[in-house]
């Protein structure tokens, strides 16, 4: 195979035409496939799902001498903070339990700053004329959307192979009315980017002239390796207090691609002061989460060991996902030149960078194909990818020989649109 | 016994000493009740833990199609939506199902109003100088710090044996800063009152100033009876619909006195227009509340008939526990005259008037002999009752036995403190 920037217009016409009858093809077999969210599979559900009956008599319900079904413990069943403690390297006064949806929580705390300020604001951030948001892109479209629903102005931070791009974000939280930046650290969404040491001494060290500034840490993958062996990570709270930053940062996690999307445990993780300051007015919403689920959690995860081995069982069904989705653009794509793509070892995507202004007509053909993807430019702030290049590939919840098929059709769809681009 | 009110300076003085030895002598009991929330007891715990065990193979997880494990469907799953339109005699349309307290709804409802103000809007309220709310009291404390958090002013409109002051509150909604009143419409919170048809048709009926005025209708005691057959309760949608209302209402309900106060299933029920205009919003904060537990409850309640079964099994347990405190309220306190209370037949509460200005000081004896009550004035907003009279009882957590010993604290202490206020 010839690279398409090396071909000549008649060369690329002749390509045109077969990539085309090929996608005509596709097309008459009514496919439905989807790669567009990060779901885990119906087969990474069923192995988890006797956790459901974990929890039998009268005394399995009983933790602490806390009956989780009854009313109460806003912030958590000890026994659960324990358990993510372990997980997340900090300790368990650190930890608030919440419900089924970590994205809750961050939106919580957000919603929190908006209506009443946090521990160290001046005013509720309502208040304000303006409030900015860091957003380091390619990102995670939900992160953005939540500081959009409080008008939030989102300022792009490139990423790079190191995280977010620092010196970029060392000058911009010199500006007050910048309040905050999203993180996935560890296997960023969608680049399965890991965070160097380097970056993450960096974000602990800020000195942001907000002093309400949220380090919005969501470990999303923390413990969501599919490809190597678990990977230890910073205890990113002990590193801001080393700093002076202790009320600085809050880490977020979840077991929704551990146990159950639907139905896992979100936590969040922050300094003993903020949590104090948290809890009451998390508790005028709620009496409490659902602590049933906390206690199926920890009777299934036990610790981290039993949890890094579960992951193990995760990873040998995700791995050859992956590689399918890699191997096919290494065989179809790599040879024409047309696109570059992470090579992640963690987290639930392949990133894919298409041939600048052609990511939209890619994914619009896709659909024409019956191919469902992220929408174009949804990992960028805004949902506006600047080069119209960025696909982010969900290749967790189809079966491999769906996503064979699905990811055969994106590749002709990739070719399709850089001819298009380059002239036919 | 003699009216205690009838009763010499002598005659007091002597009955004071009588009883305050009585008192002295359960203090040295080291009782530690707790009459305060209005938490199930452990025993009606065991009786629906079986539910908990209901999902066992792939296909029970699966209702309608859906992976009840997987993320999505933000608005809950059909056959919950079914259930509970079922049990609240509106359509399912109409049903937002979310997670396990119906109080986040409420409160998501509310800072939605706040932030970005709801479908009839002119602005959001936070841009407004001032919002006012009307609070019937004694009402729910939880209610009543909903509003608190955000700022609005508190207007108290009195109960009456039919409901809220009607008249009253069609004044008040004249004012266009008024923008909702909270209502617990059967077996209100602490009071018992069942709404009456007339006010019921009259708050449907409202024409307040606000175009985005919220008639919040928490249903939380819709099938809560105890002592009587089930009782048939007006849809409120459709009522407020047919007054041309259909926007103005947002009812709720929970099965956290069905199955799990800890780990039930919340419910909102509003227009199909409001729900339209509500569920993207939600969905910013979450990609879907807990879909498992939802399918655990289709399983287990089926259907209205068989969730007024249960129902009537929790009766069972619950029927002792109130007979035990009208018992001993009947016997001990109705001869002095001393104080009124209500007799419920449905809901969590029995409501007591105590002399005016005891209600603090009998609570406050009450600690210092071990039984812990609702705090003095929760009933009220700002937490201030305005006469020092209302004790709300919590009978339901305790055993029948635990329960007679805490009473029988109660009435010694509601007679100190009412001899104390004649003079001794």
């Amino acid at each position: 195979m010839k690279k398409y920037s090396d071909m000549t217009l008649a060369e690329r016409q002749t390509e045109y035409a077969a990539v085309k009858a090929a996608f005509e093809a596709k097309k008459t077999l009514g496919l439905q496939l989807n790669m567009a969210r990060g779901k885990p599979g119906t087969d990474q559900l069923d192995m988890v799902t006797e956790m459901c009956n974990i929890l039998v008599t009268h005394d399995d319900f009983v933790s602490d001498g806390i009956d989780s079904r009854n009313y109460g413990n806003v912030d958590g069943l000890p026994a659960a903070k324990k358990l993510f403690a372990e997980l997340l390297g900090c300790k368990p006064a650190q930890v608030f339990v919440g419900g089924n949806a970590s994205l809750q929580l961050m939106f919580t705390m957000i919603a929190m700053a908006y209506s009443h300020g946090l521990l160290h604001s001046e005013k509720p951030w309502k208040e304000l004329e303006k409030v900015k948001w860091l957003c380091p892109a390619p990102g995670y479209d939900r992160h953005f959307k939540v500081s959009q629903y409080f008008g939030m102005e989102l300022l792009t931070v490139p990423m790079t192979a190191d995280g977010p791009d620092m010196d970029l974000v060392e000058e911009l939280v010199k500006d007050p009315a910048v309040k905050g930046i999203w993180n996935v650290p560890k296997y960023s969404n969608p680049e399965g980017v890991v965070y160097s040491d380097e970056t993450i001494r960096r974000m602990a060290a800020l000195k942001p002239a907000a002093p309400d500034f949220m380090l919005m840490w969501d470990n999303a993958y923390c413990i969501h390796e599919f490809d190597c062996e678990f990977v230890p990570f910073a205890d990113i709270l002990a590193l801001c207090e080393e700093n002076g930053n202790a009320d600085m940062v809050y880490e977020f996690a979840s077991t929704s691609k551990v146990t159950f999307p639907g139905a896992g445990v979100g936590v969040m993780a922050a300094s003993e002061a903020n949590l104090a300051y948290v809890k009451p007015l998390i508790n005028i919403q709620t009496i409490g989460f659902d602590k049933i689920n906390q206690l199926r959690h920890v009777k299934y995860l036990q610790d981290k060991e039993h949890t890094l081995a579960l992951m193990k069982r995760h990873a040998a069904i995700l791995s050859p996902k992956f590689h399918a989705v890699l191997s096919a653009l290494d065989a179809e794509i790599a040879p024409l030149g047309i696109a570059d793509w992470k090579r992640p070892v963690g987290g639930y995507f392949v990133s894919l960078d298409a041939m600048p202004g052609t990511a939209k007509r890619t994914l619009a053909l896709c659909k024409e194909a019956g191919v469902t993807m992220t929408g174009a430019g949804a990992t960028f702030p805004y949902g506006i990818d600047p080069n119209d290049s960025n696909i982010r590939i969900a290749p967790t919840m189809p079966p491999v020989a769906e996503l064979e098929q699905a990811i055969a059709v994106l590749c002709l769809c990739l070719r399709m649109s850089a001819l298009e681009k380059l002239g036919i």
